[in-house]
């Protein structure tokens, strides 16, 4: 899924979440698109890609820095959260940035 | 592969490239190899994650924003640019961030 749109005409946050799994499955798939839906529904998400090969990239967009606080502590995120460290992840990194300049093709 | 570290003692700043690919080849791969390893030798590069599924997700770490004008400026990466443009990208994003805040696991 691709979204174009964050950044491009007012200022926006992206999360870079880059990890790596474990090979226990046990519910991710479904974790993971319960997250999805849930992020959806926050107030100033954006917009989110995905993909996994190796390791696994998502970037989700938040209109501003109290957005993603609330996103990061949603109780069911805080759940998800806790899951992924005990079995789903070998190694994560979260990065809070802020978008600074975008373009597009075409 | 998997960079932890960018960011997490020092700001830094991430483009993130978001792509959907063609059908053409075309000596996609060749170039791709080619420009990660001209990257590597830029100064102020700090790493680069990626992965692809239906959409492609490239995130590149730098030191400043001098150091990602002089990488999207040199001559061959510029002509693997509009390579990308004509043959092998139908549509493409650059995110350019500045590093806010760094959390990894474990």
């Amino acid at each position: 899924m691709q979204t174009n749109q964050p950044g491009l005409t007012s200022p926006c946050y992206a999360v870079i979440f880059t990890s790596t799994r474990t090979d226990t499955d046990d519910g991710y798939a479904e974790t993971a698109a319960l997250m999805l839906e849930l992020a959806r529904s926050m107030p100033g998400f954006l917009g989110v890609d995905s993909a996994r090969e190796e390791i696994g990239l998502t970037v989700s967009y938040w209109e501003s820095l109290e957005a993603i606080r609330a996103w990061k502590e949603h109780p069911k995120h805080r759940a998800a959260q806790e899951h992924g460290r005990r079995k789903w992840y070998s190694s994560f990194t979260t990065r809070v940035c802020r978008v600074e300049r975008v373009e597009m093709f075409p």
